[in-house]
């Protein structure tokens, strides 16, 4: 069995897991507990040797890391403005003080295309994106049946694709990235454009401005509101349009979605699929499949750490 | 040693090379001169024959053929608008009817990558693109050390990325593809527009409209003409912007530049890696070379084909 490490902003999903994907037993910890990064490992190390006591009969055969900003190539987590260690970890380095098993590190966006190839629903795709949608937009590209890390393993950034020249301002400087449409809190700037630029009725007017989220609008959307499908429309609008124009550069057979947002489901993904294919080339409309992940959602990220970990043993 | 074919609207080259890429002997046909396509691969067929006589000691090992749209998983040639064929060509099939060596299709701009990779600017990286710039606009990935076809050998339409939403038409029926812009074709329509908008004096002026070009506009650059600056100011402005988008997806270390257009070197490369640089995204700044093609440039496509033969029989 592998190790499978989620680390997030919140918490730290810890577990144990075999190569058909079985979570035999798993943990958390509170990521801001830990400000400094070796008391995080120390932790993380002691929690792994709780769970694998009782299981001491199979060796742990590698650890798999999921992270906002890990890098596969460097095994660092570089600069993740929702973690608590600033600059450069040596995240690989630090386990490797503690465990004889090789470790493995990748951004959380590539860990749930491992995931969906391995457990879900991209199982024998060779080539294939999966776009997660939550609180920012990120994705991973498998090639070849190979995750796409690039040259430096910053490969895959297309939450910060640019569909509207001059745009939204962007966290990361630059302007009109698909991440201030797409995401969670992009719905939200959607919605409050546009609940005070139109004078419709909206169930969304009731709920205080400091209250909305991206689940509230589709959830009015779901119940009909008119102006709650707009911004939905909205939002399918700009993620068709920076599909089409990756599709032409990557052909992908299929497009999984993955992450809060993409719990819409077919309210979101049935008009970016018309809009994707009002801007494909010819030569690709038609040809690309839109689906939800399928990895079982409790323990989507941990199947993506251990994918991982399985891949780069196999 | 292998065949490389290079199959343009018109002329088709045809070479005997070696695995170190010396072009031992070498021969064209005119495409136009072969309306049916069986007597097109029947010419091609003898003119091997005839290369392959004087040195009958050494055995054909492969066949690689570069051609517009061609396609590497279906071997065929699908609606190349400057071909004579119409509809799908199996050109694969036709030549495994006369040869028992392997046969290879790519489209020109993957083969214009590999050859890059085995012979020219790229040896040795296992991540970068190629992009060609000629009468259109295409490009080829390597990713992971291979080639990306894509699900279906469609990757890499760069030509119609769509660089300005609502923009110029082009020939697939979108607007804005960087190919109305930064092919030759592009900027003949970038210099028309701006000596009919403005009305600075310059040396293109004294050129029959219909006899402007993109070399004209180029060599009139060189020279200071300010104006023809400005011309390709905007086309490196369009590139630029274009790669910048793709380098967040696909993480390349070097991009080369291919074909008529890339000729005019730094006078285009600098300014669009300046502008590139202004749009990327802070952990790709200063990351990604830009490079003008290596490869001998009389024997560039058949050195691209013969790659695609040795790369796949290796």
């Amino acid at each position: 069995m592998v190790v499978g490490i989620d680390i997030g902003g919140t918490n730290t999903a810890i577990g144990l897991i075999d190569q058909k994907g079985n979570v035999l037993v798993e943990t958390t910890l509170k990521t801001a507990n830990y400000p400094k990064i070796e008391a995080f490992v120390v932790a993380i190390t002691k929690s792994i040797n709780d769970l694998h006591t009782p299981h001491k009969e199979v060796a742990i055969k590698a650890i798999g890391i999921g992270a906002p900003n890990g890098n596969f190539y460097s095994g660092t987590i570089e600069q993740a403005p929702n973690l608590p260690w600033k600059g450069i970890v040596h995240l690989r380095e630090l386990f490797l003080e503690y465990f004889d098993a090789p470790v493995f590190i990748t951004n959380d966006a590539n860990a749930a295309a491992l995931g969906e190839m391995h457990y879900g629903a991209a199982k024998g795709l060779k080539n294939f994106m999966v776009v997660t949608l939550g609180t920012g937009v990120g994705s991973g590209f498998v090639v070849n049946g190979k995750l796409m890390y690039g040259h430096d393993g910053f490969a895959g950034e297309l939450g910060h694709f640019t569909v509207e020249q001059g745009g939204r301002p962007c966290n990361c400087g630059r302007r009109g990235c698909l991440e201030t449409y797409a995401s969670a809190t992009g719905i939200v700037t959607t919605a409050l454009e546009q609940l005070s630029r139109v004078r419709l009725p909206s169930g969304l007017r009731s709920i205080p401005k400091n209250q909305l989220s991206a689940k509230f609008v589709c959830q009015a959307a779901e119940q009909g509101d008119a102006l709650s499908l707009e911004m939905v429309d909205y939002t399918a609008e700009k993620l068709g349009f920076a599909l089409a124009n990756i599709v032409l550069i990557t052909s992908p057979e299929a497009i999984v979605f993955f992450g809060g947002v993409a719990n819409a489901g077919d309210l979101l993904l049935k008009p970016t699929k018309e809009y994707m294919e009002q801007n494909l080339l010819n030569i690709f409309k038609n040809k690309v499949q839109l689906w939800q992940s399928q990895v079982p959602e409790n323990h989507a990220a941990l199947l993506g750490a251990a994918a991982l970990a399985w891949e780069n043993i196999e």
